[in-house]
């Protein structure tokens, strides 16, 4: 449907080009807060002063165009420099996982082809241990505002990005298999952040509250997006549910993005106050959120959005604007104007109402992987296989039911656990739940469940399995309880079903 | 500096489509007003549902991708619906200005080598004059509500847009030589709509007034920003003031573009009343806005915003913010984060604060001009020649100058129109003026002023000349002065000096 541009043919057409983006902002908003991170705050023309230098001593060090560079690091103000500073060498930034262990790091590092890794004090133990297993890789610590030493060499300032060009590798935190690397481009973040203005708006007073790893794609997308835009950060170095309440009626911050728990401990520390006006947008991803949950912030006025992200979509596929909560309880709303979303079963187009395989396609997907890990789940026409199950209805909502992978095969039918722990979470008395499936001669496997109480409550599990059965089909309900203290989560805070597979 | 993929290059990149932009907005905000044209409203779905038919009637009538085809009409519903159906054909539509001759519009469809005029009835007589002198060409009439007809032909729907193809080509309203035709690409609205969404914000509740005519680029941009963010658009037959200040206070308009004559009429017929805070962006084009008339705004508390925009650039290239005006008064803000600007001399880059060329790259930027306009403009490296004058201050804050093909030079020294206009125009018995240079013998040029004198009052020729000697280099002041009942403007509201010049 291309109309052809007849004398157009041989005009410039636009070579993907866009200003460079901290170096914009460093000039018209160079008074502007940056970055607020607790020991201090930077403008946007300091913030670039300091990637600056930051470049200046990382090609001093050897540092150069096209060099994987890897960075195990708390959230700081030492982060956000490296990944500028990083980018404006033409380097490829590998974020690790600060939780992972030694022998996981090791793999990602030769994995990704690693030559540079980058750590802060505080794990200068896990960087030894994991770099001990690596061959050819220099290993070098951090301040807390980056790199430190001479800046001997010059380098070219960057004008403009090539948004086909690689930003970074960042493995995802999936919940089967191996780690896979995703390669992400500044493109994908460029149109992740356009994507996501035009679905829930932009306002020049935007201040995001980045308390999410910056190693995950959930946290990272928030700094691009600020030098995009020109608007501030709040970086908050881990996860404290009374400092983000703060920060939220104290700091004007406007947005944060958070997962399930993190968000019911913020309403827990919250007690009887309130939100002020100003927080306009809690961005909830990280996986199907408790309807509880939802309902609690609803009654509360409170602006939640539950969102369905994923590491090679650069973050937001689809995102419930917190005033469609009442009458989409449950979705993860419509997809973001610049991407594709279909259901598809055994390679058809599913109608609306009809559940399949979620697949994507758009500029916010990944080229692809990195490394080993196969690129079958991205086709030659562009889609994305995303791996988990849903369905849309007539409005275009989407309503993401679960990890394809996770999937409870019994007797032929298909049992989505998310669905069980769905009901579970409505029990007055339980806290977390987690289903899975355990092998049984007769139907090929049988949910179980595995439950967290709520403090000082003890339902039996006969009383927990009886409020199952009034709520879903006998196949459904879970054949056993489990009570636990606690439910494996990764960073993101996604639920880790496969890890309670083998007591079953 | 692109980081090489390695692995990637074999990747699917994305291929540079977007998800349909209206039938998109058919599916999740098929319930939200879309269009609210006086004589009614369509939500996102009627407008779509009236699309697809006039898609269909169009194709019936043998209209094809890739044909060029006329549009010679009025703002409302029907030319809406034209700009989509056309689009969804794949044809490329070439609106024309309906203020022009007939021989100047023969030569447009010439130029552009149109294929089909379609023209509402108002404009028949004209259709019909302009076709007489033209080739092959159908013309046929539409109705309020688009083409009419059986709609025979049965279409495929159009899933996605293709950024790089051709949406139409729009006669610039340039103040000098022959319009020249530009052609300009969906991927050029996409990016427009982005670079102005970070750049002014967007929030879902936007209601944009569009008035301007929608053969402009200021007037069409409105158009696709709408049915890209899901947003609905006010659409003014023609411009009356009171009407649009009735849809500012009972409408809840929250954004209008407008330029200086009709803003100033707008405020005339506002009288003592004022804007309801719902309003948040006057968006002030069609060249540089007399100082007066931004400070009256200041102290009203009108969001004013003075842009500098192009056809060439699909509208907007820089734009002040509301509360950006008191610091900055005069300039044309900085420029949207898509877009690059900057100020050359004889090919140098010019520092802040020296004045040159001003020269555009990006995205927004036409790939060149169609039929017979040289592509001198466009440079091979993609910068855009815009033939105005002006300068850059330390913050990236643009101030516009003049037209450099206006420019007065005057015993070697250059002259400024439009500096010596807007001395004339802090006179308070000077409603409008123009400033030319008239040949000289003895400096080449020499500047004449043209003034319109506010209604009543009758200021003497020697006191207009001794209030510019107060504030003028003795070179600058204009020689004499002209009183005239009106200014010579084109469609936009530019000033056309070139017409002046003759009786000088």
């Amino acid at each position: 449907m291309a109309a052809p541009l007849l004398r157009g043919e041989n005009h410039a057409v636009t070579d993907g080009c866009l200003p460079d983006w901290l170096g914009r902002r460093a000039v018209t908003h160079a008074r502007h807060p940056a970055l607020i991170a607790g020991s201090g705050n930077w403008t946007f023309a300091e913030l670039d002063d300091r990637v600056g230098e930051a470049a200046r001593q990382l090609a001093a060090l050897g540092v150069a165009d096209g060099d994987r560079v890897a960075l195990l690091a708390r959230n700081g103000p030492a982060f956000v420099v490296m990944v500028h500073a990083v980018g404006r060498l033409g380097a490829v930034l590998v974020p690790l996982n600060i939780r992972l262990t030694p022998v996981e790091l090791a793999w990602q590092l030769t994995d990704a082809r690693v030559t540079f890794l980058f750590h802060d004090t505080a794990h200068a133990n896990l960087a030894a241990a994991a770099t001990d297993q690596v061959g050819v890789l220099r290993m070098l610590e951090i301040g807390p505002e980056g790199p430190e030493g001479p800046d001997a060499v010059s380098i070219k300032p960057r004008d403009r990005i090539a948004l086909e060009s690689a930003q970074g590798i960042i493995y995802t935190s999936g919940t089967t298999g191996r780690a896979k690397g995703v390669l992400l481009t500044y493109g994908n973040y460029w149109w992740s952040a356009a994507g996501s203005a035009f679905h829930l708006g932009h306002r020049p007073d935007d201040r995001w509250l980045a308390m999410l790893p910056l190693f995950h794609v959930g946290g990272l997308v928030i700094l691009f997006r600020s030098v995009i835009a020109g608007v501030p950060v709040v970086l908050h170095e881990a996860f404290d549910p009374a400092r983000a309440n703060h920060a939220i009626q104290e700091e004007r911050v406007t947005h944060v993005s958070v997962v399930a728990n993190m968000l019911a401990r913020m309403l827990d520390e919250l007690g009887s106050r309130s939100y002020p006006p100003t927080l306009r947008c809690m961005l909830l991803g990280g996986g199907p959120a408790p309807t509880t949950l939802l309902q609690s912030c609803m009654h509360r006025g409170i602006p939640v959005s539950p969102t369905y992200g994923l590491t090679e979509t650069c973050s937001q596929v689809a995102t419930l604007l917190p005033d469609e909560l009442g009458q989409h309880l449950g979705s993860a709303g419509t997809a973001l104007p610049t991407t594709e979303l279909r259901i598809e079963r055994d390679g058809q187009p599913m109608p609306p109402g009809e559940m399949g395989e979620i697949i994507v396609r758009g500029p916010t997907v990944t080229p692809g992987y990195v490394g080993s890990a196969a690129d079958d789940d991205i086709r030659p026409d562009g889609w994305l296989r995303t791996g988990d199950l849903g369905r849309l209805d007539n409005e275009g909502y989407l309503y993401v039911l679960d990890r394809r992978d996770d999937l409870i095969i019994s007797g032929g039918e298909n049992i989505s656990p998310a669905e069980v722990e769905a009901v579970l979470l409505l029990h007055p008395d339980v806290e977390d739940a987690a289903v899975v499936g355990v092998p049984d001669e007769q139907w090929g496997a049988v949910p179980i469940a595995f439950v967290k109480r709520r403090e000082g409550l003890t339902p039996t599990e006969q009383n927990v399995l009886d409020f199952c059965a009034e709520r879903l089909a006998a196949i459904k309900c879970p054949r056993r309880i489990e009570w636990v203290d606690s439910l494996p989560r990764n960073a993101a805070g996604k639920l880790l079903r496969r890890e309670l597979r083998t007591p079953g």
